[in-house]
């Protein structure tokens, strides 16, 4: 399904195979400064660079020195969730007609979920679609949001419900920019790392028990191997599934909770690799009163995930009314049918239909809240 | 191409061939009354219809009464193209979102041009896609915009800058609802009628020489065979390139100038088939300076548009360089480059690389203002 090459400057290389819109992620140490890179898939007069203001500071410089023979526009925004609307996009509409970008203009998302979600889909939107690259500055994106082309927008009343599904010409997950990335940040990543492992990569679950501590000490050889098999797993299922049509749906474990819990409490409360964590735990829980997943199966994800710093209980304030409230609207629902990720063991998930409404009030009435 | 069927009610189908998104275009008198026709196309328990003033008092009714036993929601929209907005579709996206509609949702567009693109838009980014289907009640949109997946809404710099390529499920063109168009809309629907004789179809631009007074009298059949044959050029063009790379840039012709009318007026002040026979005579007398067209080839397209009653001079506020201006961010263009659809004949487009911009200056300076 992927290929996978080393260069000389130790730079992964993987493939999401897709026909003729197939595209590399690049996966190294210090790929913003390799100019050549960055010009292979932008050839385009007209080149702009959406950001925020964390991410700006540190990086910007560099690509627009790599661009400085290119008519360069930048947009940067506040940072966070909270940003992540069709205000913000249309903000970027209103910069690209401005400077009268054409429709082989290309776009740059620089930053972690939120700006390259945004970026993606307001690519997908200018003049019917332009090319764009995804330059994720975050684990969280470098493992899962850059690639596989699921762009977004967030509503009031749900996250990413207005969007669409737009590949990008190349993924360069640059491994220096980890450096900064905050704890927190860290550990919301490898949310969704531990999730690759728990639904279809056992094996890289039994290595991530192993390694835990490492990644979070960023050792460095560590980080890159756990984002190539990230990258290598979500390409696998998204050549195989790109519009979520059967097997992507399993990448939604823990998802359809963590959405519930990020409506809940308002964006921005929760990280949503945090969310993520939560949901996976209460996956997990209703996983083992379907009589699937062991007690000890059970214990073995919350406590990797507790390791990862990360949280494993729902908020008091989210009632299991207001946890069924919040998932009625996910996308992952056919005509007011609740679609769930569970696991049948660690390593293989499965999308069970009708999910047992009587077990998930259960698990929403009593995870977490002994 | 297309397979041309006649069922007993004299309905007409088309295909629009795409693969596995390929589509029927039905075409027929009184199709709003044949619920089974209505039905065949949505599988969903969850229907919205998007329409607008004009025209809900005028045909709403008939489709509620077909969808009477599904969970249906309906949006209606002031009249008119400056209501293409990204706030319209936001009211649609609020509407579904209040009512938890799921990705399974059927959208439908019961209107012009406008409903058209605006709900086609909103369903290709609800929830990253869902299916819609096109019901379009006037000429305009029965011949054009319904056909070949073009949705888009307006920025306050461009016309139809914020888009998606997106394909209904079907398009049901019910002859019957012209029966309540205004004469002017008539006139500006067969702008476009008369664009397909021009670019591809001699034979049938000859044939609306004849019957162009047939149509204006609402010669049913006349109308019947005109949006057949419309239809069918415009399935062909669109199987052929769906994403306007190379084919599908004909049907462009007169549109470049067009939107350059519509953009400097403001929306709301001309007809988009209004602004497109302005544009066909502009591409007309540059194609003629080019040395392509004869002053008889001119004199020809020009009176057929005038004998349709639509304007066939720029208005006198827009002088060459506001042309220019609003030109040079006209989707069609790639990198500042100027893209215009010509004709080397009637019957015969073209897309001359680079345009002459001294000769097009002459066209611009000189046509409509003796």
């Amino acid at each position: 399904m992927n290929e996978q090459t080393q260069d000389s400057t130790e730079m992964r290389t993987l493939t999401v195979e897709l026909g003729d819109r197939s595209y590399p992620i690049y996966i190294g140490q210090g790929l913003l400064d390799q100019a050549e890179l960055l010009l292979r898939h932008v050839n385009s007069r007209q080149v702009m660079i959406v950001t925020n203001e964390t991410v700006a500071p540190l990086y910007l410089d560099k690509l627009k020195q790599a661009f400085a023979d290119r008519q360069l526009a930048t947009v940067i925004l506040p940072d966070g969730e909270s940003y992540k609307t069709i205000d913000s996009a249309m903000m970027v509409f209103d910069e690209l007609l401005r400077l009268k970008f054409s429709r082989s203009a290309h776009l740059i998302a620089l930053g972690g979920g939120v700006i390259g979600d945004l970026t993606g889909f307001a690519a997908a939107c200018y003049q019917r679609g332009v090319p764009f690259i995804q330059i994720p500055t975050t684990l969280l994106s470098q493992v899962d949001s850059s690639v596989g082309g699921k762009t977004a927008v967030n509503h009031p009343r749900g996250k990413n419900m207005i969007g669409a599904f737009f590949q990008p010409k190349c993924v360069i997950a640059d491994m220096s920019t980890l450096d900064t990335l905050p704890d927190r940040e860290l550990a919301a990543g490898l949310a969704e790392v531990i999730k690759y492992g728990l639904i279809r990569d056992p094996a890289f679950f039994v290595w991530l028990e192993a390694h835990i501590d490492g990644l979070l000490a960023r050792d460095s050889e560590a980080l890159a191997y756990a984002v190539e098999q990230s990258c290598r797993n979500k390409a696998e299922v998204v050549s195989a599934d790109e519009r979520e049509s059967g097997e992507r749906a399993m990448l939604n474990l823990g998802h359809t909770f963590g959405h519930a819990v990020e409506t809940g409490l308002g964006y921005g409360e929760v990280l949503h690799g945090e969310a993520i964590a939560i949901g996976t735990c209460q996956a997990a829980d209703l996983s083992r009163r379907l009589g699937w997943l062991s007690e000890d199966d059970v214990a073995r994800i919350v406590a990797l995930l507790q390791r990862a710093r990360l949280p494993v209980t729902p908020p008091p304030v989210l009632d299991a009314e207001a946890f069924l409230e919040h998932m009625a609207v996910d996308k992952k629902n056919v005509e007011g049918q609740l679609r769930l990720i569970l696991l049948e063991k660690i390593g293989r998930a499965t999308l069970p239909m009708p999910v047992d409404i009587g077990l998930l009030r259960q698990t929403l009435q009593t995870y977490g809240r002994q």
